[in-house]
């Protein structure tokens, strides 16, 4: 057997990144990790739930009923929105965070979750997430590889080489 | 050997899931994945500590000196209490995501807690959190497994599958 | 072969320890894992990364320009500084925290990192964040061993035996 074909054959390890939080920092963080684990060609795998879900939805309104409504608003907008965990002041620290990445030519965390699609880091949402605060599949981006629940999420870390929860 | 005793006799897979958080969404995702490792014949076993530890309390006052009764004031109550990460707003944050989650027929926190101990996971505080906010072991629900200190800790982290922090 | 050889050549389990947040209870827990895991003989890393990255500062003024000065305004001083993640009421809560800590005779953050670092645990600190935030690493406790990027973690984690986030 060739080298290639072994390499190929061999299983490749694996990670799973947990993404529980909306900030920024956090956010920032888990898909710096993706990259990288990706990068070294590490197969991963991130899963997405609560504050963390806003990373995967497209820049519209959701919610029907009146409180999903209200958290709508309240978590409106997309992954650009995401104020960091301290100092968020209205927005303010938001947009300095940004500035200040932007002026030392790092990437913003749009650029990097397209990276990481584009490195094969494949996105789940949480399916319980998803029907409680009433935000469906054709609101989120058309990226998301699936919507997925614990069962999935116990599996995968099962076998992972190390997990991660933000 | 039959099929039955090989499965009897082979180790179960273990998870261990540190609480340090006594959010709302950080203990729904901790006791959903508790459940879903039980359920999966996985050996689970839960620590909690700091903020966490209110997961635990029964629905009573507790705290000696003046700092630890403040402290028991301030974190009254038991895990129905839980208040979300954010938009916690006196109250009104827990209150609307109780509703939304009822309205879904999702199970709330305690009845989380209740299927997981029914599901053989095992409850464990820690020791130093409850010397210094000065909650004995009696003011914890009976469930609790044992009172144990970081060496406890090491020791499951090691052994364990996969490990989550909340 | 003696006994004392074949401890010595046999490998040391390892632990990886993720610091992003800069909470009191988040970095107490961090430390006192790595304590934990090192008197275990494990053989133990802690990156610092964002609000965790204060927690391996000296007590001195950081940034250039405007506002990374105003971040290290902000974020001044050094781990004595770090605010518990609720009731931080202006330095009430961490005043607060601090006297039930000692009055338990239980160690502060500062003792629990020196403890760390006598048992061997090794301190990294995030290259991005230091960039970012315009933090050198002369501004850094000389005890950091390195300053690294997601690279290094990547390789770390896939080597422990367990990680942890905080």
């Amino acid at each position: 057997m060739t080298d290639k074909l072994q390499e190929e054959t061999r299983e490749r390890r694996k990670a799973t990144i947990f993404v529980i939080s909306g900030d920024f920092e956090k956010l920032f963080a888990a898909f710096s990790i993706a990259i990288g684990a990706a990068a070294s060609n590490m197969d991963v795998k991130m899963f997405f739930t609560f504050w963390g879900l806003r990373a995967l939805k497209k820049n519209v309104r959701t919610g029907e009923s009146l409180f999903a409504r209200m958290l709508g608003i309240l978590e409106g907008g997309d992954i650009n929105k995401a104020n960091p965990g301290k100092y968020g002041f209205f927005g303010l620290g938001r947009w300095m965070f940004k500035k200040m990445i932007k002026n030392k030519k790092v990437a913003g965390l749009a650029e990097l979750r397209r990276l990481a699609i584009e490195l094969g880091v494949e996105m789940y949402s949480c399916d319980t997430t998803m029907e409680v605060m009433e935000i469906p599949k054709e609101k989120l981006i058309d990226e998301v590889a699936d919507t997925v629940g614990v069962g999935w999420l116990i599996e995968q870390a099962q076998q992972s080489d190390f997990t991660y929860s933000f």
